[in-house]
């Protein structure tokens, strides 16, 4: 008799991507696949730094129990960041750290969702939150987007018609979309969250990843200008994209009685987050390198996704069709099917792999009704020689 | 309209003992009632080298995300670790990295529990655990213990009875019995996981932590013994009460499926453990240092276990039985009600807190039919003249 498993693995199908990225490992492979920063640009002397401080001088701290909230002097370094980035009404008991963005999923999934719960997402979303809340039993909605983020007047009509436990919503530099919902749509969901009474998930990895203008505040910070929407609201804010994503150092904002039960249920999947890492956050962030930091990958991203904008028009023509990305990892582009070529995003990952590059078809990051003819290419990793040169092997794939 | 959070909330309580934690506050207080090893113990010169050659050796490795299932070179550690400890058929694949063994026992909750399944467990075990596995609908049946461990004929009616989904094990030094499982029922174990085809998960954070002689190997290196017995053996493993549990770095031992299925749990609660932890940790194992560190806890805790037994006995005399622990961090003891003295040890935490000690009442400890005059004591922190002083501040608790 073999084990048996619980029920819920029933409802999670992970192996779309992963047949692709066993081919990853092939040699010479450009890779336009990951959702990964470069590791180039980490800070690691910086970062050196805020670790032998965080040892020296509370050893204790940094290497001992810490309370499930987070470790004190990291929420106090996150509330001040927060604040920076025009959240009015935040301090350190607002707040709790969370073993990278992921596990603030996981936990507003296990907190939030129960079996048969409708839960909103935006078509397409992020790969990962879809399966983190069917684990828990949602059961997903998808919401269409455009250029400008989650269609609102769609998403109004799907909450009146499910009821849902929650929306949630990447509205900055989206993943996969690349897409930023506008500062009226913003205002337009945090009108919803009051008058239906439902919960919004803030999902804000990328949005410190501009390249030009800032975007709209967060949603979060705009919530002071919809009176009765704040309690309403849940932020996810992460390190990973900005400083290091193996620190796993995230966070979560939202009303008292969310965090509560929401750190009852951490100290019951971790106890805490690493305090040797929370530590060295909280001294990195004092050190005031951020900025700086800010700046670098800023510049670098902008620079990558300029010309993989360039050499996709160049090379792909009207094969393909894209909006260029403002900020973030991604593009998100369709196959248009034009002069009778490829217009399946799986079978051209399939040529795309036999040239030497690879990226992530469209299919999976929808919850439901894939668009086949979309795809993700992530422009953070190779540098602009070799973005060029993955696309000329993307468009002998189309030709092919 | 207040949030509506998921059932299974529901199914925890977790008031019990977080109101006696506030009191902990009181200035004064010496506290027995942690489950902490003393951070006065921790190798801080030795995790200092080990972070900085983490981030001078591999620092993309150390900062960048990280494979699920751990970090590559702190799986060949642990797996070394392990075959030190007598686990003969262990390579890096045999295990996956956990965020402490808090979230492996999560993971194994997630993988294996659907609403309504039975898991045993003994009684008394470790709060976290209950909790945990309840969260995820389990439906808890107690097995009774003695001096030697959980009762195994008691055990296999109860398998007969339940077809539990997993039977959860502390065998050596347990949290908070401070028993020890004895050899012989060890193989019993073993026998009874094979004969019913029965999950047994040994949660072993404290076995490094004896006294004097060694304990029997664990139920994990035992079942090259008991052939078929080892694809039923799940074995949690942890660096915190040994090492450091800031850097949360635990791992599972099991047949591959049920990896792969907790690989993909972890996936989507947290994407990995803390590389930056992991390659900290594993720097600090390729160091050798382990075997002094282990050397030092040992005759540290060894001398506070001796003194707080000698307190007790002292002080105490026949209004309390306890075995003395040959490792671990606890007493776990009895009140007898002796010449009409307090019984109820809630009521004893109460009146001790006013005369300035602290402990944890053992209800809470019970799945099911809790034994009012238990109490668990921890020695870990507190050193030498503070137990003393704590234990005459408890006998005049039991006096009043």
């Amino acid at each position: 008799m073999p084990l048996q498993f619980a029920d819920r693995l029933n409802n999670v199908e992970t192996s779309a991507i992963r047949e692709l990225f066993k081919l990853l490992g092939k040699p010479g492979i450009i890779s336009f696949a990951g959702g990964f920063p470069d590791s180039a640009m980490f800070d690691v002397e910086g970062l050196r730094e805020a670790s032998q401080r965080a040892l020296t001088e509370e050893p204790g701290g940094a290497l001992q129990y810490g309370a499930t909230e987070g470790y004190e002097p990291l929420r106090t370094q996150l509330a001040h960041f927060m604040q920076s980035k025009g959240v009015k009404d935040i301090d350190p008991t607002g707040l709790i750290v969370t073993t990278g963005s992921q596990q603030a999923l996981d936990l507003l999934g296990k907190t939030m969702i129960s079996p048969g719960d409708k839960v909103i997402v935006e078509g397409p979303t992020f790969l990962a939150t879809i399966q983190c809340f069917r684990l828990y039993g949602a059961d997903l909605v998808s919401a269409p987007i455009d250029a400008n983020g989650v269609q609102t007047d769609k998403l109004e009509e799907l909450i009146k018609q499910h009821k849902p436990k929650l929306v949630y919503l990447i509205p900055t530099f989206g993943n996969p979309s690349g897409a930023t919902l506008s500062r009226e749509r913003r205002i337009k969901v945090l009108e919803l969250a009051a008058k239906y009474q439902t919960l919004v998930v803030e999902d804000d990895p990328y949005g410190d990843l501009y390249f030009g203008e800032a975007p709209p505040p967060s949603i979060l910070a705009l919530s002071s200008e919809v009176p009765g929407s704040r309690e309403w609201i849940a932020h996810c804010g992460s390190m990973s994209k900005v400083l290091s994503p193996g620190l796993r150092v995230g966070w979560i904002i939202g009303q008292p009685e969310l965090l509560a039960k929401a750190t009852m249920c951490k100290q019951f999947s971790d106890a805490h987050t690493s305090t040797f890492a929370q530590a060295t956050a909280a001294q990195y962030l004092k050190s005031g390198r951020m900025p700086a930091t800010l700046a670098k990958v800023r510049q670098a991203y902008g620079e990558r996704a300029q010309a993989m904008g360039e050499a996709l028009k160049r090379e792909l023509g009207d094969a393909i069709e894209f909006t260029q990305p403002k900020g973030g990892l991604f593009f998100w582009a369709r196959l248009t099917g034009a002069g009778g070529k490829v217009k399946d995003a799986g079978e051209l990952a399939k040529r795309a792999i036999e040239k030497g590059v690879a990226f992530v078809p469209g299919a999976p990051f929808f919850a439901k009704e894939p668009d086949l003819s979309t795809l993700r290419l992530s422009f953070a990793t190779a540098g602009i020689e070799l973005i060029d040169e993955g696309v000329r092997r993307l468009a002998r794939g189309i030709a092919s």
